[in-house]
């Protein structure tokens, strides 16, 4: 039977989707930086809707670089408090011209809103902020646990500032449990908890060969090139498969709990239709290894893309001086970001060919991070979830990366609930991102609900 | 002695220095669309030249894509026929940060002209017109042979309209001998003719995987990446030394004469020198060719540079969808382009990683040619440069192409004088391009010279 709460919502459905897509007009892509006004601009929406929504002491927080937001409601006394955290920043759109409507134009089609940060992590995050609207609308201005809110602007670019402010400040961000909503469902209609996720490390490696572009005419044949040396030296990175072949790199990899294997053998998933998600012909990496494992349980390391050279319209004979590559890797429990780093910058060294300097530089580095799935704030979660989609709660891990939930754990000493709403389609970091209107709705309500019981229990 | 054509020539040095300033301004990138409108105002104004240099039937010759300029004067009966070539067409400028001053604002220091296309080509196809300007104002209006001017404006992207027009043109283009003014001295002070160029094969290989740009962290470890699929690919073409592994690849190739290799030896050729052109700690390529041999006589593969990914400032955790390489070959006499990308292509094919699909894309393709150094106008060239620097002249090749050196060769059936005045650092297709001022009065002259001793043999 619906609670107040639940005709709240489902009362104020249309206003809750017009706030969003407001949100969503703003392009506030972190990453670069003709962007950093429409960032800021983002920070202070949120900062509005925290503050419309009854959180008290909402202040926006400057950084060195995009701001962070905090707020808190701390008026139950003996409850427990959950501390809610999302980011307002998003991906670059790019590639522009595969996008069916314009990326920050939200367009909503078959019941979805397609939009950058639709799903990660405006759309889920925003859903925290009209929980507790909802909640205090139909409680006489009360909500039933104490709550902070940390909202941050840089999680798509490491999280640096939120980083830093969180050893800080933890009188200030004390309490039970953090809440996070930017992960998605297992599977449309799967009730879904995260209790695990891998660690990212993001590198540049550049290159360097000759003092200047040379005429491939002139000193082809005997001059090195920068590109080709960095293509000669990545591609030795992992075999054909995909396993990979930088020694070191799998020393600390943690083997997965055979109980939890065991557990994603009955979760809903078809390897045909993630290949159909993934669009190729077939799927790669390490073939002793099952998909789910290959996801979640494995690191990976990948190339993002290589700048120098000639790539413009045409043809330019050139034997580029300078290249850098964006490669990433992805970790696992157990693996220790600082090993990882150590391994890679000796296998760059060990195998930078002849006639080319290498640099590695790092933009960012976060551990994995697991949940204890038998935490009591999990259990709840887990309780709630399944009442409001009918099924039982699966437990699962995430290929991605929230950095701030391995911050949560070692400096506040508090588990996340990483309770998102996204489905597996939603297209992530790539063009046409979407976000079910439906699930913006059904997440509001279960977290509301999340609140509640977690407030009962205390 | 100087002859009444030097005493022009010095005494006209300022403002053939000023005409060529204002070819320089105009930037006429042939590969770039934007530049259109510049590469037609840079034809228009090459033929204004040739008229005011007494040419006549100067026609702008509408093509698919830049316009082709004729003219001739051919009222020396009995005297043989010249056929002048060059391109009006420059390199695009970029990497644009690298440039001292700005590449088509040509700035004058230390005696050299600074901007893109002084020496490559718009600096020596101007000496021609200069040349003949001075022969016909020193003796009556008159010149010492016959001359056609066939000037094209896409050498830099593979020539496609002078290739068709040729054919076509026989003859109106007849003549006894071409003389093409694209090379360079092979040290400064050293009166060198070119008799033999490699040709050049461009292509684009395309890669596609995903579907879409995925996020790393959702499909990371089981999704194929494209660039990285191109990267391995691309990696296993060449050795750690360069020698090229595309099977089929050096069937062809003409081993050169043991005279010729010979002389190479007695070059003034220093290895060192050569190292701190190219700029890098060590020089690359196989290990059994000299240098000389590596970049005249051996084919090349080269990667120029990748388009794909995230290469944008900051961080973007994508595995990309598509990636796209330019890469070419410069073939050497006896290679057949349509056997090298059979070869290519057959390897792409065998070599294409699990879960890529690839597609090579030819962008221009020209065998490589042979000039015999005993034809009469080749003697008369060498006699007449060697009295010009008072050094023997010497023989060599050229790495780069020059694609309608061949079409002369096979359509016209007539050798090319290759007679250039650039210099080694002259950094053709680089930042700082620049072309020595004394080296383009030189050019002026010696190329006078020649014209008048090679009327006198008829």
């Amino acid at each position: 039977m619906p609670s107040a709460v639940d005709d709240y919502i489902k009362q104020n459905e249309s206003r809750f989707l017009e706030e969003l897509l407001e949100l969503l007009r703003i392009p506030s892509v972190s990453t670069l930086p003709e962007h950093t006004e429409d960032v800021a601009r983002a920070a202070g929406f949120v900062a509005s809707a925290l503050e419309r929504a009854g959180i008290e002491n909402v202040q926006v927080i400057p950084t060195a670089n995009h701001p962070l937001i905090y707020g808190d409601w701390l008026h139950a006394p003996g409850k427990p408090t959950v501390l809610c955290y999302g980011h307002y920043d998003v991906q670059p759109p790019d590639p522009l011209e595969l996008w069916k409507t314009p990326p920050f134009e939200p367009s909503i089609r078959d019941g979805n809103i397609y939009a950058r940060g639709s799903a990660d992590d405006k759309g889920q995050m925003y859903m925290h902020i009209k929980a507790i609207e909802a909640l205090r609308s139909t409680n006489g201005g009360k909500l039933p646990v104490n709550v902070k809110f940390l909202i941050e602007g840089e999680e798509e670019v490491g999280g640096e500032s939120i980083a830093k402010y969180v050893p800080k400040n933890k009188d200030r961000l004390k309490a039970d449990v953090a809440l996070v909503s930017d992960t998605e469902l297992f599977a449309d209609g799967v009730p879904t908890l995260c209790v695990g996720l891998r660690g990212l490390m993001y590198l540049e490696v550049e290159a360097t060969g000759p003092a200047r572009d040379l005429h491939s005419g002139m000193y082809g044949g005997a001059a090195p090139n920068a590109v080709y040396g960095l293509i000669q030296l990545l591609a030795k990175a992992k075999d054909g498969d995909g396993r990979i072949l930088i020694p070191g790199v799998y020393d600390d990899v943690a083997i997965p709990d055979p109980v939890e294997v065991e557990s994603w053998k009955r979760l809903p998933f078809s390897e045909q239709e993630f290949l159909r998600l993934v669009g190729s012909t077939e799927l790669t990496g390490e073939p002793d290894q099952s998909v789910l494992a290959r996801i979640w349980a494995r690191p990976t390391f990948e190339v993002h893309g290589i700048a120098g050279g000639f790539t413009g319209a045409g043809a330019k004979t050139v034997i580029p001086a300078k290249a850098v590559a964006k490669v990433s890797f992805r970790m696992v429990p157990n693996q220790n970001p600082d090993r990882v780093l150590a391994a890679f910058k000796k296998w760059v060294k060990d195998n930078t060919p002849k006639g080319i300097q290498t640099e590695v530089r790092v933009l960012s580095a976060a551990p994995a991070i697991l949940v204890n799935p038998h935490h009591p704030a999990i259990d709840v979660a887990a309780k709630t979830f399944s009442e409001t989609l009918g099924k039982p709660t699966v437990f699962i891990r995430g290929g991605g990366s929230i950095p701030i939930v391995g911050e949560f754990a070692s400096e506040l000493g508090i588990p996340t609930v990483l309770m998102g709403f996204g489905l597996p389609d939603d297209g992530l970091h790539s063009p046409n991102e979407k976000y079910r209107i439906a699930n913006y709705y059904l997440g509001i309500r279960t977290i509301a609900h999340f609140l509640e019981r977690y407030g009962e229990i205390s």
